[in-house]
Order: structure tokens, then C-alpha cells, then sequence
């Protein structure tokens, strides 16, 4: 690599990618992790679509005692093709990524896989009742599966720690749909209701920006 | 009530309101249950869109022994407005809805409430970040508490064993992310790819029709 050069990854997890390229010592380059939360289910060049890191946000996670000048550099990239830069450390992007993402994606695909286990007989018309609710969950158990493998193995406690807490919230609910616990039910269920509110303020509601969507 | 009336509903759970209408003991009155698996997250008279049923399955559960032609002309009338309609009996219905919607639900409400339950400071960062996948399962999320509490309710049997499976899956889930297992979780993620695939076929895709959707 030519000397002062800027390398950078678009990977979701940043502590293992920070080990391995501390171990490859290199020197004169600037390192710089990112990571765009962009995108749809879909990956490799043809799921690349004009617009898509449009008003998303990119996370940067320099490491420490980095240089400013190439950080700068490195946010106007990303701010150029239309991302909102915010910096933070890998330990806290892993353990925010962890919530945001990981963990959604872990539970998408077991709710998916726990539903499609029925006997096959029930599985067509699985299928074609899934507007109730179930559709919203496959588009992300959708995604590619070697990559969600490597992802939920780097960033292993702070998932395993999610569904932790999961597991036990989703205990508390069954306890109240068993004791017909109304009073908790309603409570349970109204405290999620202004999140949605807040993300379609913060813009971040749609897989893509209008003029590039594709229907999903 | 006028003789030979139909009377029909289009509620979420079938169990119950046959047991209710059974018990008024409606004489000369063809009731016939219906659900309509169409709509969005909001309720009441202002989320009604042209074109809500359009492509759209709706189940209809007569009681055993019903006259044939009342039967026919619900069908006709859910046709008319562009639905596909389907005759199940009301133990079927429920089966299958808790697991193409129900269960969903409950796991919905719950990852959400399970991410929001963090100190206050990260909040507003996961919103931020909710593009990462946690916004897929807000929108179902933001349904009305009330009517949610009542369906986990009146079909609590099957939601309850739903949850159990759930739960079994997650943790043989999280057992392998424990593990470093990597063949088993990739051919648990692996399992879920063609479902998606299988509900864009069935044109099960999205919440609305093109010509009328909203954007969500």
C-alpha cells in the first residue's frame, strides 16, 4: 500500500476486523473502520442501487490516537454520496449494532424458522397468509446467510447477551397471555408504540429512498 | 334482525366470537365468520384504502351445518372487492393465523421492547440506527395495544405453545453462537432464505397495492 493512504472496511462488526488488521501491522497507512447502515436483504454488486446511503447514517470508529486529517477525509467521502457520519468506538458501535441489528436479525430468523416448522401440509398456506405479519420478518431472514454467520460469531457476547434479555421479556409476556393478565398486556403492548413514530421522524422508515425503491 | 340475514365479522381469532354468537342463540340468521388478512398497522376508519383487499386471502369459518348458499354470497360480496377467498373451519383458522400473525406479533412487540429497554442514553442512538433491521418489526409493533392484547388472548392456547417452540429455537440458536458453531448456524440462517422468495411468488409482498400504498 502506497504510504499515507486511507483504508477503510464497510464491515458490521468492528472489534475482530480491528484485531486482524492490528496484527497485520501496518505501517504509514491510515486505518479507519466504517459502517454504513444502508442497504436491503440483498448483497454483492447487483443489490447496489443510486441513492442508498442517502440520508443514512455511516459510523466511524477511529482508532486511537488517529490522525484528524484522514478522519476528516474519510467523513466528506461519506457525507459526498449522501450518509450522515457519526463517530463513536468500535466497543459501543458493537454493542448498538448488537441491538439495532444483530439481534433483529437472529430473532427474524427464528421466528421464520420456528413457523415454517410445521408439518409441510401447513406450510403452503403458511405462505399464503403471511400478510398477517409474518412477511415483515422474511425479508430480513432473507439476507445472506454466511454473512449474518460471521456477523453474529464476531460480535458473539453482546448477541448472546441480547437474547438473554429477550428470553427473559418474552417469559414475562407468555406468563401474562397464560394468566390473562389484561392490565400487563395492554401495558406491554402500548410501550412499543411511539418507537415506530420516532423512526419515521428520523427518516430512517424505508429500505431506500423513493426515487430508487425497488417493492419490498 | 331480519329473517335470513348474514351476519358475518372479521375479527382475528375465530374460537371465541362463535362461542359468543352461539350463546345469543340468533334464529333465522346465517352467521358466517369471516377474516380479511389485509390492512396496516393503524385501525379505525382512516386506515381504510381503496384497493385494501385487493390480491388480499379472507378466511371464511361457517359453522358446521351451514346452508350453502349464504355461504356463497359472502364469498361473492369478498371477491367483489378483490380478495381470494378460502374456507377453513374455525380450529384451522386460529392454528394457522397464531403462527402467520400472532406469534409474530407477540415477537415483534417483544424485540422491540427488549432494545428500547436499555439506559435512556442509547435510545435515541438506536433509533438512529434502526435502519439496520430493528425498523422492520416496529411497523407491526405499532399496532393497536388494545386489539393486540385482546387476539393473544382469545387465542392464547395456540400462542402460547407458538412462544414455546420459540423459545426452544432460540436457544438451540443461541447454543450455537455459544459454541462458534459454524455449520449449524449457518444451516439454521440457510433454512429461512427461500420463505421470502416463496411470499413475493404468492404476491404476499407488501402491505398495500401499489396504486394505494403509503409509504412504509
Amino acid at each position: 500500500m502506497k504510504k499515507n493512504v486511507i483504508l477503510t472496511d464497510t464491515g458490521s462488526v468492528k472489534k475482530e476486523v480491528m484485531k486482524i488488521v492490528h496484527n497485520i501491522n501496518l505501517t504509514d497507512v491510515h486505518w479507519i473502520p466504517s459502517h454504513p447502515i444502508a442497504g436491503t436483504e440483498e448483497s454483492g454488486p447487483r443489490a447496489g442501487q443510486a441513492g442508498m446511503f442517502e440520508n443514512r447514517w455511516c459510523i466511524i470508529s477511529p482508532p486511537k490516537n488517529s490522525a484528524e486529517q484522514p478522519v476528516k477525509k474519510l467523513k466528506a467521502l461519506w457525507e459526498a454520496i449522501g450518509s450522515k457520519v457519526k463517530i463513536m468506538t468500535p466497543e459501543e458501535h458493537d454493542e448498538i449494532l448488537s441491538l439495532t441489528s444483530h439481534l433483529p436479525h437472529a430473532i427474524a430468523y427464528n421466528i421464520v424458522r420456528t413457523v415454517m416448522g410445521v408439518e409441510d401440509k401447513l406450510k403452503q398456506e403458511i405462505i399464503q397468509y403471511s400478510a398477517g405479519g409474518l412477511r415483515d420478518f422474511t425479508r430480513i431472514a432473507a439476507s445472506n446467510p454466511l454473512m449474518w454467520r460471521d456477523i453474529l460469531l464476531d460480535n458473539s457476547e453482546n448477541v448472546s447477551k441480547g437474547i438473554n434479555s429477550f428470553i427473559e421479556k418474552l417469559n414475562e409476556l407468555k406468563k401474562a397471555i397464560n394468566d390473562k393478565n389484561e392490565d400487563r398486556l395492554y401495558q406491554i403492548f402500548n410501550s412499543t408504540k411511539e418507537v415506530r413514530k420516532e423512526i419515521i421522524k428520523a427518516g430512517q422508515d424505508t429500505s431506500m429512498p423513493d426515487f430508487g425503491r425497488k417493492k419490498d
